[in-house]
């Protein structure tokens, strides 16, 4: 597989070879990367990327190999290709922490660069952002959806290809899910491995008895048995005996696992038969087409007795929202703020920051060069990456990233983290901003005038 | 990044110890991958991902950076990671080629070998026919509501990473599809790379006008100029403007670009003051928000004068059915046919053929060993790996699994293509396999009985 230098959009380069051939490659300019709405239902969305984003830039460059792919599209000259052979990124990044709550209008990151340097960027920049916020936003409501019980991300199937499949624990981790199924993603991320058992290996025994003795005896104590591959009341009364079994043997397992069926009867049975049989500390976990409003019934009008939830397809795909209308817009040019203004995808001139009211009553869209609106407001976006090279801001573990999603999310108002009735949470935009657009678009009107 | 040998789910890394310890994990098995429904609006879907699926298969292996990962885990002992260790695929697979239409319960693909080696696939073969699938489908029905017309795949920024970005680009190949944004794609799947410009490179520049003339000097007659950054209709009077000049220097440019705005009525402005201004041959192209039935409906409805359409964020993730209700099921062990009897998941036991009637009036679904319906039924699976590999109909390039589609789709009833009013194709379950399924229920209740 070739370096991810190539995964751009081919008018990124045919751009970045206009650039050059116009003398303007290196003049400075400054892209913002945001979403320009929320997707319905959502209040807020989670951002999530940026990791990814940074090593991307960090990495790019087109080796001989890259330049041979590009020269047989047949549209460059040597001459580019060896201007190309030579770039690297050498701007500024900044960037809101992964983890942070933001919504729509809000820079998730500006890039500060030589604009040919800046413009190769957007397609793998938006691509990781938008995948990877979009997971994480998903992730978060089912977290919340849980209210405190354990949510694992069962989703590496149904995500779509490797790369989400892998940024799917990525962000679960992030944003205090309790593990993954996936094995390639729990070590690269240093997350829990979990999983339990599947109907195949029920049905590859000729009882469903047989099975759940042969997988207590193989892994004891971390053992949940799948119960419902023919009748899931008699799963359950099997997985009873079985564990009994077992500890007669000395060995307590870990739970069983519902994933047809009524999942809250189902659980309420299975709760009340193991608190009988004594073996009140044993699981129940349940799967099976979850999603945040399905956890949210069974844990609140429910008020089933499960002890975690997990979550496949709804989850890999975020299906309710499987897209963010996310755009990276150049928003100033060789000093000069510029704008767009193409029907209903206006876009506001100038590099930003995002000032947030300490007690989330409202946040301010900025220019950066302004000042805060008041004591009681903070910044969102730092310097990640300086010249190229990342900041202490832009060296945030993993670990790190999820403590600062915590007490982010631990300040975040109950009114935002609704999972069915969305509000929204009011933007000012600075009178900088707005008189800067105005200026723009009289401008653009003066030049067309005849 | 590690092998794709640990992209696995945990619990198919479990079951394999769990077999080995009981002697089971060589003992031949049937697994049967299919989708159990088809996502609302949709008629058929598109088989793809097998080619990934089998070079998974043939390189299955455990180095030892893989094997340390597992170990890490803390589950496993020595015997089995050097089990694991020598493991490979040696088993068998048979499969509907990459482009034929299939319905639910159809199997896309059955692997049969040694239970061990068929469970591992399981996660894999899931994640990448599955998306590759969605994917397939959702580019096929904005090529049928296309009706002739060009149809680009602009979606790399919105596809759900890396891996998903590149497989849009292989799937938009196999069904047709007119090139790709993605540079990477395009290389790598022999597939044309296309792209226009973006708003930014018109920011950039003082004048619109002054862009126009920038981009058409450095690549002449590909030149598509995005026209709607300001004012659509006066980027239209603008590109012709730049035509003009560019003609009078011998150079007649290819197209224009509509990315925001009324499409139908842009395009037909558009359209009539290139006609008039002696541009006939100057294509208009359209993008921003399109799917199919946007596409059908500027197509048909409006009629409008485009020639060829950029699709994003819907084809990318394909957004009204983003998931596919996948399954791999085993349905034989050890020469027994198995089934799970799950509320709402049944499965029909037994390895399978698909039998197709030749004028699309039905499908029947049948054990692998029975014979045909009748003379005009063609059978839709094919052995295309023995023994771990491939056999020669497992190794088809793109541009032959194109071809096959290309035929497929021609003979596919216009019922079943219908883009809003989806029919179901019927599908008949041969008494055999009834009777299977009844056998085996008739055992698990005696088995059951005290």
């Amino acid at each position: 597989m070739h370096s991810h230098s190539l995964v751009v959009d081919l008018y990124e380069l045919t751009m970045a070879d206009a650039y050059r051939r116009e003398g303007m490659a290196y003049r400075p300019a400054t892209f913002s990367l945001f979403a320009r709405a929320i997707p319905p239902g959502r209040s807020y969305l989670v951002a999530a990327g940026l990791d990814d984003a940074l090593s991307w830039l960090e990495e790019l460059s087109f080796g001989a190999e890259e330049l041979a792919v590009i020269e047989r599209l047949g549209l460059f000259d040597h001459e580019f290709l060896s201007w190309l052979g030579e770039l690297r990124f050498t701007g500024h990044v900044r960037a809101v922490p992964e983890g942070t709550i933001v919504f729509p209008h809000e820079p998730i990151l500006e890039v500060d660069a030589a604009i040919a340097e800046a413009q190769l960027a957007e397609s793998f920049l938006l691509n990781q952002i938008t995948l990877q916020t979009t997971l994480a936003t998903k992730a978060a409501r089912c977290r919340h959806a849980a209210a405190g019980r354990a949510v694992a991300d069962f989703a590496l199937r149904s995500a779509h290809g490797v790369d989400a499949g892998m940024k799917l624990a990525r962000v679960g981790r992030l944003v205090g899910l309790s593990g993954t199924s996936n094995v390639a993603g729990s070590d690269r991320y240093g997350f829990p491995a979990v999983g339990t058992m599947a109907h195949a290996f029920v049905q590859a025994h000729h009882q469903e008895t047989d099975a759940f003795r042969a997988f207590a005896s193989a892994f004891g104590t971390t053992t949940v048995l799948l119960v419902d591959t023919y009748d899931s009341y008699r799963g359950i009364d099997r997985a009873i005996e079985v564990a009994g079994e077992c500890r007669r043997n000395g060995t307590e397992i870990s739970g069983i696992r519902l994933d047809s069926g009524d999942l809250a009867a189902l659980a309420r049975y299975a709760r009340q038969r193991l608190d009988e049989s004594g073996f009140p500390a044993l699981r129940v976990f349940v799967s099976g087409g979850l999603d945040e409003r399905e956890i949210d019934r069974l844990v609140g009008e429910e008020a089933a007795p499960i002890d975690g939830f997990g979550v496949g397809s709804a989850l890999g795909v975020s299906v309710d929202a499987p897209t963010l209308d996310t755009v990276y817009k150049l928003v100033s040019y060789d000093g000069r703020p510029v704008r767009k203004t193409s029907t209903g995808k206006e876009t506001w001139p100038g590099a930003k920051q995002v000032w947030r009211a300490h007690d989330w009553s409202s946040d301010t869209l900025a220019l950066a060069v302004e000042p805060p609106p008041g004591p009681a407001w903070r910044p969102l976006l730092t310097e990640v990456m300086h010249d190229g090279r990342r900041t202490p801001e832009g060296q945030v573990s993993l670990a790190e990233a999820h403590g600062r999603f915590e007490h982010e999310w631990s300040t975040l108002p109950p009114r935002l983290k609704h999972l069915s009735a969305p509000t929204s949470h009011p933007l000012r935009v600075s009178s900088r901003i707005c008189q800067l657009a105005e200026e723009f678009d009289a401008q653009q009107r003066s030049e067309e005038a005849p």
